[in-house]
């Protein structure tokens, strides 16, 4: 699968357009025996052509409005499309009006020329890192079809529809790693923006807190290409790579580093490794503030007042059409108090200064984005223990960063042919540009063979 | 009582010094026949009379620092001062360690050549809106002594620290009309500026979202001066006022003009006929939004929830220390859960956006701060339920503001002699200059004889 880079450069020498590279796209949902059905859920395949054709008309009278022009993307299914009705992939939402504008990032890629194919599957209203879905179907890892693993979400549908090019880049949200665990799972790169850099208007929310919207796609350019773009940016004026020697990388050691599976620890190992040998300065820190979220999290988060603010008066309608896992913790958003809240949000500003004093110097921090690979379907479908517990496993590393309001990358790091894993790049808040530009640097170390 | 330019100039042309204002000052606060017991909280005669002394050593240096440079200035009660415990006209803060640094407005303040005389009573932890203090003593309205009327509140005693000669500014804190309340019913200006533009650090909070911090003066220019020295902006360098002609009055017809008694209608009246023969245009506007408050704070308030926030572990401690009427208001926060806070804040945004649209075109919004004149303390004292029906009715008007985000001065509009009345020139968050420049022209035509 090639980079927005690539794409564009074939489409500028003439080697392709948009209409082929769209029906190539829409050729691979339609596949019978592929995961379209499961990693789409509203498409518009008139709309999509539509959109081609008006790009290489674009392109032939010789202003292309961006590197995205006449590229297939996909967004998630909770952003705003005019005329359709907007269901993060659940049942509940069904009977809602249709959306009277587009999402203002959905406004942005089409104005930056980018062909919408359709809406991805995820996690029911976002709220799961695992990327199950009861009523619309999980679409399957990439990596081994035979045993059938998770996608990881919730932006499952997105990481899968780039992965099976059915999309050169997707837009995710990621409130506690949404992005950046499917990216990890199926071997992209996903990048969580700072939250307040991108309009979150036309959007199903999550968590108004913590919701960040971002791409899912082959490399940090596209990444940070397709960021500019949503952020109105100027997507010719991307980070260009840091040095990486002398590049200095924290390694936080508390939490992060626990529960690794055997795949994980060495794939991080060895990029530790490589990355070291290529001159970056690699710092153990302790960071134990990383140990003090359980208690500041104690009695709720976030993510479950805000989400019950927003799903209250749904839940009390249509509870029993919700994915009951998803209602489960939705629920635990009522039992906060609003001085639970207040302490919640005076604790995060505190722990965030620390934090941030402790990453005093350093370019970036590193940290394996999900401590174990892709587990298998399955067992997650019938068991909700298992769920739960995986789900905490999976979201604890990612959340970290959203709790902190920073940003980060997650890029492969894995040998080829084996199962994905995740490294995370990460900085503070605002410090995308620098996160962007410390990742280029590691990308190149890590995918030199 | 002279206004800080006035005071500037006599020190400008060596006619006095500052410590000659300081000790004026110190023996007004010591006349045992006047308030000066019931006004100040602490007093350190001693730093006042070294600040005053270096003062007068800067400016025979040449160096005037501001405006304000040698002039006795008092804080309200709730200010970090070095070394000294923060009581905010409390009992239950008694044993709570010294601050370890002044308050960036003392800072300020000082840095701006102030003599800080001291800290002035106050309604407890700031909340309520009649200046009442079971610990410390009610200081009386400088209008009609012999009854003995409230000064309004919370900031009481900084309005008698100005009406009495014991300080040419003093700085107060608005969370729902704490300055613009004593300012108008003790027949000074006041001013409370959009929340975030004064730094709140190093002030014990009654509500973190809500609380401004301003001063209660002579005249607006004197507000002017002592705002652009609390924001860190040039004193040098305050607005001027805007052409009376032309200038676009809205006064909004619901809520604020009900419950007037016969004075405040009349003040307010002959204001409006005043201005309105002096080329401004006034125009009635419904401001229906402004009925929708009960409404939208039906499930608690902001304040209640943060002041709850903040106060639980000594409530839960020292209660039995609190004013009661203080703390009977304050628990109400521990009600609310943390989506009807949450609702509120959402409904609040909401709310800001419909008046600001109504507001459209207009430099301000003017309304009689207080609906009625000051009432006799005996009765309040004894009261409880003539106590909350009254504080509910002298809040009304000017909390609107303080949920709006907005700003606004409150200038007498009475005649002479008679009960004081405040004039509210109110406006949009961040609108502090035109409605400092609004207010300097209505004052002008408010002050002709």
């Amino acid at each position: 699968m090639k980079t927005v880079l690539d794409n564009a450069a074939a489409l500028s020498k003439g080697e392709t357009n948009s209409q082929t590279l769209t029906e190539q796209a829409l050729q691979r949902m339609n596949d019978p025996e592929g995961q379209g059905a499961k990693v789409f859920i509203r498409r518009n395949d008139a709309r999509a052509m539509n959109l081609a054709k008006a790009s290489d008309l674009v392109r032939t009278a010789g202003h292309p409005r961006s590197p995205l022009e006449g590229l297939p993307i996909s967004v998630k299914d909770l952003f705003d499309l005019t005329g359709e009705t907007t269901l993060a992939a659940s049942k509940a939402a069904e009977s809602a009006s249709p959306a009277a504008a587009d999402a203002p990032v959905v406004r942005r890629l089409i104005a930056a020329g980018a062909v919408i194919t359709g809406t991805t599957n995820m996690s029911e209203y976002a709220f799961s890192g695992l990327g199950l879905n009861p009523h619309y179907g999980t679409p399957l890892n990439p990596y081994d079809r035979a045993i059938g693993r998770i996608p990881g979400g919730s932006s499952s549908g997105a990481a899968v529809s780039v992965a099976d090019g059915m999309a050169i880049a997707a837009i995710g949200t990621d409130t506690g790693g949404s992005i950046r665990i499917p990216s990890a799972l199926c071997g992209l790169t996903g990048f969580k923006p700072t939250a307040e850099r991108i309009p979150r208007r036309g959007s199903l929310p999550l968590s108004t807190t913590l919701d960040s919207i971002g791409p899912l796609a082959q490399s940090v350019t596209c990444c940070a290409i397709v960021d500019a773009v949503l952020a109105g940016e100027d997507p010719e004026a991307i980070p260009s790579a840091l040095p990486i020697s002398g590049l200095r990388l924290a390694v936080p050691q508390t939490v992060v580093l626990s529960d690794m599976d055997a795949a994980v620890a060495s794939a991080f190992e060895r990029a530790l490794s490589r990355l070291s040998k290529a001159g970056a300065v690699i710092t153990d820190l302790p960071m134990e503030e990383f140990g003090e979220l359980g208690t500041i999290n104690a009695r709720g988060s976030i993510i479950a007042a805000e989400a019950y603010h927003w799903h209250q008066d749904l839940i009390e309608h249509s509870g029993a059409s919700y994915d009951q896992r998803v209602r489960t913790r939705i629920l635990k958003g009522a039992e906060m108090s609003a001085i639970d809240l207040l302490r919640l949000l005076d604790a995060r500003l505190d722990w965030r200064e620390r934090v941030a004093a402790k990453m005093h110097g350093f370019d970036a921090m590193i940290m394996p984005t999900v401590p174990v690979v892709a587990p298998a379907l399955a067992p997650l479908e019938i068991d909700d223990e298992l769920f739960f517990k995986t789900n905490a496993l999976i979201l604890r590393n990612p959340s970290i960063i959203n709790f902190l309001d920073g940003c980060a990358l997650s890029l492969p790091c894995h040998e080829p042919c084996s199962a994905p894993v995740g490294l995370t790049v990460a900085g503070l808040s605002t410090s995308d540009r620098h996160v962007l530009a410390a990742g280029l640097a590691i990308e190149q170390v890590l995918t030199l063979q």
